[in-house]
């Protein structure tokens, strides 16, 4: 199977796994689940639980105890996600209309049932983590997530807005927003594969120069984008007058750097390796929504 | 020890516990650790934490190691408690002013850091829960607050609103928005104890009657309390139109009601029994604020 095939699958796979774990529309709280399903189901690359995937294959995790192990965490962190996005969308945030191409949760269900749909996200991620039986990846998803991960990154973003910011400042708030995430979900895919330490440690680096990566590109396509593509109003972190790397030392030179981080991230793979891990840094390089 | 002291002792425990696991308002993201603590710090009767380690007692829990597991989840259970309430308290859902007799979250520091606030206690919550080493605690937390315990009854509390409810509706409501957590807190207090699977199915019905009952007295102490005592605005359930047991059948039979449940509660224990758990169930029926 070539590499864009086995993305395509597990994109598919991760729609599977979110329609059996996230709790029917027909069951009671219906509205709320509803709300649920209709942020976690409207699409969006499934970066995190493909990235969560490849490695835990690349580490030659067990096929056999994937259901109950990898296949959850693949859906907490997409529910993690969602949930992130659906609080950030809401009117006290960045008050958005538009995500991943159709109206933000509280545009469609109201701010009181789009804040209870996120916190309910939240916990059925921290259940599917700790039902692989893993502290230690329940853990890992609660450092991803909290203060000093993507919490602390959301928090300083407000924050800048509207500042003058260092490119400095820039990358520790894109670090924390949306590396911590990122990186959380490489480190458990090779956690739940028992992967030895020196391989967590290069899989870990590999994560941190992808997702700041990752967050440069969203900044300049935020600029560049075309709203079809990206699903979202482009143009909107300027409206926000939010801390981007564009906005800061421009676009030539932020495309330059997330250049350079995608370098780095394949660097940590050996010259007999051909992985879809590599495959996915090239894609997030080139990605044009 | 008489039983009051040990309970006065507990809260202190809580406390300090709680001063030591919510990062220092000195260290990045200030803010919103400074909110955290805030809303977390301003006391309370700290029931949940209470209850979990009276059960924890009670069932023989180890001395030694509770202050890697009890300590943690009681922490936790406070944690997630306060996190519930600074959500309730939003403009979007309650929109309540005070709260344990000081402004409420969003009152203080705004709706975006109020949110946050909530939604970064929720993680840190999971987080000690994982540290315990159970993931069987984590799944018990997760069971406590997701869309078939807490959310889902803070979702069917904002449908009820304004609505004409049954006595058997706004049953089901308090049995998940606010027993669900105090049920749970009971079993985890169980579960960290190893407590042997009958003793647990006794514990558990303590806990669902003594929940059942704290929230009709709850009830009963907004209609007829004082603000001073209360912390809070009375009245509000009554403004906000929200089902309640003495609005649906009337004050008397609901403390009536609150007497069964407290009974029954009572009656898990065997004749020579004489604990903290006991005490709190009385206490819990007898309570002014």
């Amino acid at each position: 199977m070539d590499h864009k095939t086995y993305v395509q699958n597990t994109q598919n796979l991760t729609d599977k796994l979110l329609d059996k774990y996230i709790p029917s529309d027909q069951s009671e709280p219906a509205l709320l689940h509803e709300a649920m399903r209709y942020s976690v189901m409207a699409g969006g690359k499934r970066l995190r639980p493909v990235l969560a995937k490849a490695t835990y294959d690349y580490c030659g995790g067990d096929e056999a105890s994937a259901v109950s192990s990898i296949h959850k965490a693949m859906a907490a962190l997409e529910m993690v996600h969602t949930y992130s996005l659906i609080h950030d969308d809401l009117p006290c945030m960045d008050d958005d209309d538009l995500r991943r191409g159709i109206p933000t949760c509280h545009k469609k269900f109201g701010v009181a049932v789009a804040t209870l749909a996120g916190d309910a996200l939240h916990v059925i991620a921290f259940q599917l983590m700790a039902e692989t039986g893993s502290s230690q990846v329940v853990l890992e998803l609660a450092q991803a997530v909290g203060t000093s991960g993507m919490l602390g990154g959301q928090m300083a973003d407000i924050e800048a807005e509207g500042k003058v910011v260092s490119a400095e400042e820039v990358r520790n708030i894109h670090i924390k927003k949306t590396g911590a995430l990122i990186r959380g979900a490489v480190r458990i895919g090779a956690l739940l594969a028992e992967t030895p330490g020196d391989t967590l440690k290069r899989l870990t680096h590999y994560g941190e120069m992808i997702g700041l990566a990752f967050q440069i590109i969203d900044d300049i396509l935020d600029i560049e984008g075309d709203q079809k593509l990206l699903g979202k109003s482009p143009g909107s972190d300027s409206k926000n007058r939010k801390a981007t790397y564009p906005g800061v030392i421009g676009v030539e030179a932020a495309r330059k750097e997330a250049n350079r981080l995608i370098d780095e991230a394949l660097s940590v793979f050996n010259s007999e390796d051909d992985s879809a891990l590599q495959y996915l840094a090239r894609y997030i390089g080139q990605r044009e929504h």
